[in-house]
């Protein structure tokens, strides 16, 4: 099992997963050797479903049983898991007061999003996105269902320089036993806005960028996506809601088949006038509703789920690792009219 | 000019240097491009002085003329700088209190770390890492007189996948007129747990990790290299000097030598033992000593330089930018093992 462990200065967790490799040949220029493998075996594939662990959820065609090809979208434990499941760990903690650790307690599932090893989100048929957007509503659903799984994270790396280890177009969920610093931040600050300005803050924005116009790439009459003021990457992406509601499990049948309709847009825009770049997206939502310490009352109120998705064009670098200050060399405002679907 | 630009909700500042290049097209697989480089002219070589900004420090063999071949060591501003200097901005708000931005002023300069456009830092001779090592002293010297200049960062990419864009070994000083997020959240850390552990953090870290030392690469009189108990990436470091101070321009003659030797070798290290990877290393030390605001009284006590030394070996994912949490696949102490100097 893998191991939590606190930063006494920063205040950060992170997962020590030392099972998943061990030797620095393994470390080796890594994401080299993933580009050589397209053509290689692929677990994801239909036929290959017993070299996933069982699948804890499917869409199938009808009259196909669970763990045989005949699935459109599928759901399992990730193999190599970060974190898996369990009780709530205990904080231990070294007599000195300086380190602090836990068990690696959590969950940590692959969504395969279609059958075909070639088509990404952007190239899917809509109603096939509806059913990835649909099984990504119901995963958060069941996993909030248990409270130690205090976090929720739902997202996607595509391409090898955006992580992603397998070229079989997947997103991932990873629930976490605590509520991540990130989002934390995220939480007491929206608190504090909302207090400030009377209104969500997330809704104060999109009302306010929605009049302005000039960061706007596209909206309809449930989603809005914005390039942010003050994005860390050239051509950031923040997709929100409109209707206000903290987590993305309440998302309604209509805002399903919109956010389909959304997702494919935007992600349609970055391939073309990127030249498919790879890219990241993930969901910002409150911690588990069934948690109730780490969901304060109130939290409704100011809390406001989206998406960010960041196209990986540049590197992070010294600066920005030594100081969490980004050098972003074009403007959302350019980036944005640049992204727009014209015509 | 570029502008800063502060995200409401995160408190984080960015920089927007959209001088630097302006179309989708420069931003596709810039890194592919880059890698693609090696055999062209380049700025940073003896012979092509005029192709960058006139110097502002080098030292040079005897005889030679400022802006000619003849340096060791060689630091200009930057062609293209994040930040370009001037006096202390003004934070400009807009009327709905959403939108905070300032004029970009700092200073970004490239240190040029020798005249040999092929051998890294691991590869010069200790007396020429002591040059390079009194240059950064004195750069951190003369830009702290000027006290808009509230943070003074030195880092180094190493490789493209670390973000260099230019292949002649160079290191970098960017100073922002504010405090970046993350130093001030380290000093505001350290300075509560220099209250609850009556000592400076640093000091008693170190302190407790030489004793148990199964987290130590290396130790001498002046420095000692450590895998942290909870490292974000694989491999990552810290090196940090044994005696108590805030400051990098602190450093003596003694220290300047013995670090040249530390990090000689614990950059050899890694070279030998992760097959020459790309890396990022920078500072962490206190704000400018000379920003009476920004450093206030009792600092001294409790903040410690020290160098973050971060092999890139795995891509940043999803996962990591949407919480801030990091999945490691090693254990510090298996790297420190791995790391540690043999016979």
């Amino acid at each position: 099992m893998s191991e939590l462990r606190k930063d006494i200065i920063s205040g950060r967790w992170v997962i020590i997963a030392s099972e998943r490799s061990k030797r620095p040949d393994d470390f080796r220029r890594a994401t080299e050797a993933r580009k050589k493998e397209t053509g290689k075996f692929c677990p994801f594939c239909p036929g290959s479903e017993n070299k996933t662990p069982p699948e804890v959820f499917a869409i199938r065609k009808k009259g196909t049983k669970p763990n045989e090809a005949g699935w459109l979208v599928r759901v399992v434990p990730n193999k190599f898991p970060a974190l898996q499941r369990g009780r709530t760990p205990i904080i231990q903690k070294s007599d000195d007061g300086l380190f602090f650790w836990m068990e690696g307690i959590g969950v940590h599932e692959v969504i395969i999003e279609s059958p075909d090893h070639d088509r990404e989100l952007a190239d899917l048929a809509l109603s096939h996105l509806e059913k990835i957007v649909e099984t990504y509503r119901l995963r958060m659903i069941e996993i909030q269902t248990e409270k130690q799984y205090k976090y929720i994270h739902l997202f996607k790396n595509k391409g090898p320089e955006a992580g992603a280890s397998l070229a079989h177009p997947h997103s991932q969920i990873v629930a976490t036993p605590i509520v991540p610093k990130k989002n934390r931040e995220e939480l007491k600050s929206s608190s504090e806005l909302k207090e400030r300005f009377g209104q969500c803050i997330f809704c104060r924005l999109i009302e306010e960028e929605l009049k302005r116009g000039e960061r706007v790439v596209y909206q309809n009459d449930h989603f809005c996506v914005l390039t942010p003021f003050a994005p860390r990457f050239p051509f950031e992406l923040r997709l929100y809601p409109r209707r206000h509601s903290p987590w993305f499990s309440e998302i309604n049948k209509a805002e399903i088949k919109s956010l389909a309709r959304t997702l494919k847009l935007v992600l349609s825009q970055l391939k073309k006038v990127l030249a498919d770049p790879p890219y990241n997206f993930y969901i910002h939502q409150g911690p588990n509703p069934n948690s109730a310490r780490d969901c304060p009352n109130g939290l409704r109120e100011y809390y406001h789920w989206h998406f960010e998705i960041i196209p990986i064009l540049s590197r992070v670098a010294g600066f920005e690792w030594g100081t969490g200050f980004y050098i972003n060399p074009i403007s959302p405002e350019a980036a944005a009219e640049f992204l727009r679907p014209k015509g």
